[in-house]
């Protein structure tokens, strides 16, 4: 019975837990997020109170399966309050990492926030570089546990033909994720290539192929 | 393939993620907690950061299954600094929640912290209380998340003859744990007496077999 | 002439203060509490700052006399933002605490706060629970300052058949207030009788007793 | 007996309670005071916690009766951890204040905090100035409180020739006083005389006599 | 043609920066002021961020020149969010001060921050009183910084009879700014003169004419 | 003579400030850097507070002139509490940012902080992306000021065959910088082909020409 169960578990289990350090405390016992609210601050509105209910502090979101057929082979679902209204004011989001065959979760930060990633299935390869650019990487095995300190580069890259889950816990409710690969070479407008032909040393034809490849992720 | 591979998953997943909002805010890129210091402070010191390697940002201690053959069918594993030094200063604590047949996880609260809880595997009912006293309840399916908002009292219930297992993320590297029927009735002295009687308006003969009841938990 | 002001102040003297640590720090000269918004947020919103007076900053309501004949032979009066609207983003709350002969304040913590305590009057037994469930306990004679460390659940006697009177700060302008025996046995809806008799080890027929008794303080 | 014990309440009741916004979270039950420690940090190092005790948490300093025959006819004593060692990371200092006939405080501000006073006996003018200089003043009563917000120049003014008694708590456990009259005319060593001719647009001769008359406080 | 540059830039560059420690934390990219709202929280309502662009985050208002022919001989231009509505949530303020000849910014501090000053021209007397009234002083020279802590009283003097020009940075969106000499002698209303005599040890006269004084600061 | 005098910050004036939200609140008047300690925690231990002196809150690095005849043409001077002692506690960095013809300070980011720039000579392109990888682009003129939000990528380049000077303020004593082609193609080791052939999707001899064009910036 509990294998059956177990096995259910492996179509949905793509999580990743991130919080925000610095959040704001909360003043009262929970400010559950007001979808309907057209103020604009720096925190999120919350709901009247009174019509706060269990369902609230609850996500169903992840009994559903990942979809990893794309060019990177992965799907990472960020749980956000948008998605999950209680999570607004407790300061943390959470993620969902699914990697197909050799799936690449490619180099990227989280400018407001750490991660701690969990391997539930498969074998992960994972790694960050610290700001004086010294790289720290480990193979992870189902149960491990792995942190990525706050704010610093990081990605995964499965090292199997076989599919790997992975959940993350990002350290705030709303952690942002700044890509490397498309902060260079897909924004919009794109930046202007002399400054990338400076920091990369290379030409104006070699700029518009990293554009070309980047657009495929 | 991937099932046998889930069904080692069963055995050590046993997992809860908390985190305290209000830590201190990183001001190096990391702090790997020193177990050698004999310092004491409102932190943790860390080690020399010229010796810190991925190592310290890995934890391979859940790959252990739990033991609920006990009074409550319960087994709570938190993963704090002590057992996982990387976690210093990233402001969050790991637990892991393996309930036996019908097992409870008591009514307790985190002093300092929130906790978000994913149920892996079984049917779990949930439940926090406002400081208006009023109960939020929820039965949860594999894959569903649940808030227990910062500071209240909460417990789980596993509803089934099942193993049940579930991962928490607390908002603290120390979060710390306050168990309501402990902390009435099993502390180190007693509190006295005449001020149970007032609280619970019982005897002091029903108090007595109160410490008892709790003294086997 | 000293004499008849001082037993003026004996009547309604009985204030405590409390606040909270991890409130908002203040951007303005002050943000007055606004009792006519109907913004939800994490925060209170202001009035117009146009429009604030010295009597905004100024509270009289501990003038009146606190009453103490209950069960439990206490008042407690608790001073926030809703009573003296000038407390608002400064972080703290005040608490009036009368006790008649033998009044018990029964254990309970902030889920946001510590608190300290004042002796003005009276003779008081005071503890608080470490979350390694360790009692630390005092007598207080007037004059003596006690402090309840954040979160922990704490309480306090009247040792003598006079009135006592103590004076709480707590640290936050929410702080909460958690009863242990109530969030055990009086909520709405009550928490289910398996998780109690579990927590506590005892059956269905003292579950009923206690919330009998419970209901009467 | 209650009016003698009140009576007895009179002579010590000097006292002011004061706490800073924005000190450090606790990570621990607590971090008593170490007054041993030599390590100089931004922070107050904590004794063993095995050795704490109860008394740490206690403090009888204000049993003992202010002496106010001096130029300004006040006595201010300010509780902070050096004096009451349980005090550290609470984020609050509590202060005691005795004004003899007309005493004044003179005007000061705290550099880290706000304060909250509360009047026990007698008849107190109190007043702050606003950032944009608009003078905010209140005669309080016995039981009155009143909110000095964070960081603004403050002072009172006993009306009677009467001893008048307040508390005071202040939002940080180092909050500082900076008296307006001294940070002008009494440091080590003084402004120079050009300085302060500009400021006040007074001749060397005025400076002189004001420096003259600031020593005498 | 450098040289011109330069020559340009002395007649706008009186600049002071200055930042808020304690500002919150932001949860978005970016909260840039709307200056149409008219609600008032304890932070700065944010524009609809889709309607934000590269204009919000410059500011050209210090191509202009100061003037410095009044009694101090100073101008002190400070940018905060309402004159620079992308500073709104990054925690700082930019300052401006421009010296005439022996030009004198009086002792002030900021309730809320500290400040870093920058000397681009000139040669300037600088000083700060700490808590136990110690007076630090230097003199700076073009490319010199200096640091005043955070709440502490401050001034500066220009030495000689040439311009000079300072730029300044202060640690918040708001830091507000207390003048000693106007606190004490220039409020709406003034400060009863009881008070000030007590502070002073002068009588009404010399209290009077120091009003006067400063009312021509 | 003031020509002379502005001639000279030409050579010296290339400074950028710089603050990181989220350091924490001062506790004491100041804590200045202790160079000798050898504690490693979370900050950064003090000086002894009574061998302090006005020289400790002084740093006269700037006088000295920047070099720009490099690859990048750019000198970046970050000025934090190793040069300068007093900075410890105070929330920010000051950066000095000289540029030659045509140079570019390539994209990159601080994790735990925004950034201030002030344009003081010459004609700088100026721009950061959002977490949505929107580009926001200016072109400033001497006295513009200029906003990178927190943790965002961004850039400058010098638009003209002249040198240009900024300054910089960063909102942390410890902001970090992240250069986005140095983390993706030189770090020690460097980070597996497979990676960022997915990342980028080009083929490993690309991979190699980027690492060597950027090995030689």
């Amino acid at each position: 019975m509990a294998f059956i169960k177990i096995v259910t578990v492996a179509f949905f289990v793509c999580i990743a837990i991130s919080g925000v350090l610095g959040d704001e405390d909360p003043l009262q016992d929970f400010c559950v997020e007001d979808p309907n609210s057209n103020i604009f601050i720096n925190e999120v509105p919350c709901k009247d109170p009174t019509t706060v209910t269990a369902d609230d502090f609850t996500s169903t979101i992840l009994r559903q399966g990942p979809v990893t057929n794309n060019t990177l082979r992965i799907q990472v679902d960020l749980i956000d309050i948008t998605m999950f209204p209680g999570l607004n004011t407790q300061g943390l989001s959470i993620a969902c990492l699914a990697f197909g065959p050799f799936g690449v979760n490619p180099p990227h930060n989280h400018p407001r926030v750490f991660a701690v990633i969990w391997l539930l299935q498969g074998r992960l390869y994972v790694g960050f570089v610290s700001t004086s650019n010294q790289l720290f990487t480990k193979v992870l095995h189902p149960g491990d546990l792995f942190i990525f300190p706050r704010g610093l580069v990081h990605f995964q890259r499965n090292l199997d033909n076989l599919d790997t889950v992975a959940v993350a816990v990002l350290g705030s409710q709303n952690p942002g994720r700044i890509d490397m690969a498309r902060v260079l070479f897909q924004t919009t407008p794109n930046i202007m290539n002399e400054v990338l032909e400076a920091a990369l040393q290379v030409d104006e034809n070699e700029i518009d192929n990293l554009r070309h490849g980047v657009s495929r992720t």
